[in-house]
């Protein structure tokens, strides 16, 4: 045992999706978006003006928080620019969540979340999803019995994609005693109308937190941006008190920005994705493969009797042909691959190393 | 009170300093190099291929942990980092201290520190130093008998530029029982001889890290990256446990590399500004201001009875000229400056707006 903590030393940290390179390699692991980036955001980096870097960032990204206040009518200061997603996460616990309280989600949900819980050494409370993926009736009782400071849900979820009702999740918002996160990562895959009406919650209640992230809508997971919604009380310490002073970079905020303005260009690709989406979904169904109807960009595809394998080597098997899905070892997802949905080519290639697999 | 944690509710944010934007504006107040970064830097952004950045980054920073590992001679089992040295001050109190426990520090240091103790709700525990900046004899005494987990303190100084010999860092590191974060940012202004033997300490000890950044030394404060050295039972904690998973955009990571690739370059701006901070210096107190010797890209400008004004006066009265200087209303500083070396064009201008202000 060395100088750090205790509960740091006990603690494994966060298992990362393979980030193989190569040119056969087809990635269909870790919910990249299959598009280029927005035009605009490559014309936006070979514009910047390099010499402006040895000047400190704006602190709080005010460029791209005044355009994110636009997009979804909503005042700046409900709005916290963050370095990814996964800042939000963590300055929500570092804010809200103290030492030995109670952390609470839906099992399974993003795994990153026990790893954040055991830096700040606080207890993480999991309840165990239905059969159809829907939170079970007595969720927030069980929440607020348990004191929960926090709880996250990821919606829609993952691994299933499968999108909670709107009416579900106002009422899980008005029966908890905590803050609810609501990480709405891959909403922007999900029906136009959820979308819009889901930001109404952070005006009618003070303890929910929504959740967006560039990484897999605007194809930025490699500029590490994303931003949160709620009532000024809940962003305010986070902005000004718990996230580190000059979070994003100069040409992440520019870059940022010019990605939000291409609402055009990204409607096209989210609805590309989503035909594409069925398209697979439904190809799967055929050769024997159970799949929840998805919202997001990406399937879990269950095992049925039609497949001979397991899914751990059929995993395998896909890693072979250079093809990455990802496979979760826990209960709800031994049987399972999740898999990003890509281009109508590369899911033809998917599907093809399948049938293969399976026939062998 | 709101959802937030009682420390987080009673704390205040870190105060900026002012990041004010306009052409006649002279920033002298935030250390910022007066130099462009290197040409490479600008190449290496127009080179970037933008439709990489639907990819996850590599989440340690690989390749630029390689060439620190070259540039200090070090494995890279020894390096993380970082979003700009402030998250690595933060996953250090993440990481060694814990809640209620002790960080050490001289005063003043680094006014952050205080901000990131309060968020881990951890105790800052300050000894003044002398009044020739040297740490006290019975710092370390004093920090072990305080059962100090983790001590900050950035060696060249801030706010007083001086730089502590090594025989007294590598004394401090003998004797704490904690760990010692020795805070290197402005070290590319001090003798080369010191910046190169105080890396062997992390070889000889295990409780030592020390912090870069590039953000001063090689003009890259809106870019965002530093990285630390240390012995590797104190690195990989924080580098695969309690960072962010992915802490660095693939633009920053390319960048910095390019950057780190610019030694002649920036040893050239390296020895401009020591040159610039020597004439500052002398016009300085040649006009009346008491300057502690500076090995930083800064000078502490005290006021004497030569001066005819208090410094906190002359600071407002720079302000209205647009020239920004630091001004810290605490007990070591209240009578004092904190002026970063511009140009020697710059350097002029301020020198001309102190004659002013004094005389009238």
């Amino acid at each position: 045992m060395g100088y750090e903590r205790k509960n740091i030393n006990s603690m494994q940290g966060y298992q990362y999706g393979e980030q193989a390179q190569g040119a056969d390699i087809l990635k269909l692991n870790t919910n990249e978006n299959p598009y280029p980036p927005s035009p605009k955001v490559a014309l936006a980096l070979k514009s910047f003006d390099a010499t402006t870097l040895r000047r400190y960032p704006n602190p709080n990204a005010d460029e791209f928080c005044a355009l994110v206040a636009k997009l979804h009518k909503i005042e700046p200061n409900k709005i916290i620019a963050t370095n990814g997603g996964d800042e939000l996460l963590r300055l929500a616990i570092t804010t809200f969540v103290e030492p030995h309280a109670v952390v609470g989600r839906p099992d399974p949900d993003y795994s990153l979340h026990s790893t954040l819980a055991e830096i700040q050494n606080s207890r993480l409370y999991s309840i165990p999803l239905l059969q159809n993926w829907e939170l079970p009736e007595d969720f927030s009782a069980k929440m607020n019995a348990a004191q929960a400071s926090l709880t996250f849900v990821t919606n829609p979820q993952t691994p299933s994609g499968k999108l909670l009702s709107l009416s579900k999740i106002r009422k899980l918002v008005a029966s908890l005693n905590g803050v609810l996160l609501l990480d709405q990562t891959y909403v922007d895959f999900a029906d136009d109308k959820h979308k819009q009406s889901s930001i109404d919650l952070i005006n009618e209640f003070e303890n929910v937190l929504i959740l967006r992230s560039l990484s897999k809508s605007y194809s930025l997971a490699g500029l590490r941006i994303g931003y949160a919604l709620g009532a000024a009380q809940l962003i305010q310490p986070m902005r000004t008190k718990t996230k580190d002073s000059y979070n994003l970079n100069s040409i992440t905020q520019n870059l940022a920005c010019a990605a939000l303005s291409s609402q055009e260009y990204m409607q096209e690709i989210w609805e590309k994705i989503k035909i594409s989406r069925e398209d697979l979904s439904q190809s799967l169904t055929a050769i024997g493969w159970k799949i929840t109807p998805s919202q997001s960009n990406f399937l879990l595809a269950e095992t049925t009797e039609k497949i001979p394998k397991s899914a751990e080597n059929i995993y395998s098997e896909l890693r072979q042909k250079n093809i990455l899905v990802r496979y979760f070892d826990q209960p709800r997802t031994r049987n399972a691959l999740r898999i990003s949905v890509g281009t109508q080519q590369e899911n033809q290639r998917l599907l093809v190393a399948l049938k293969e697999i399976c026939a062998g």
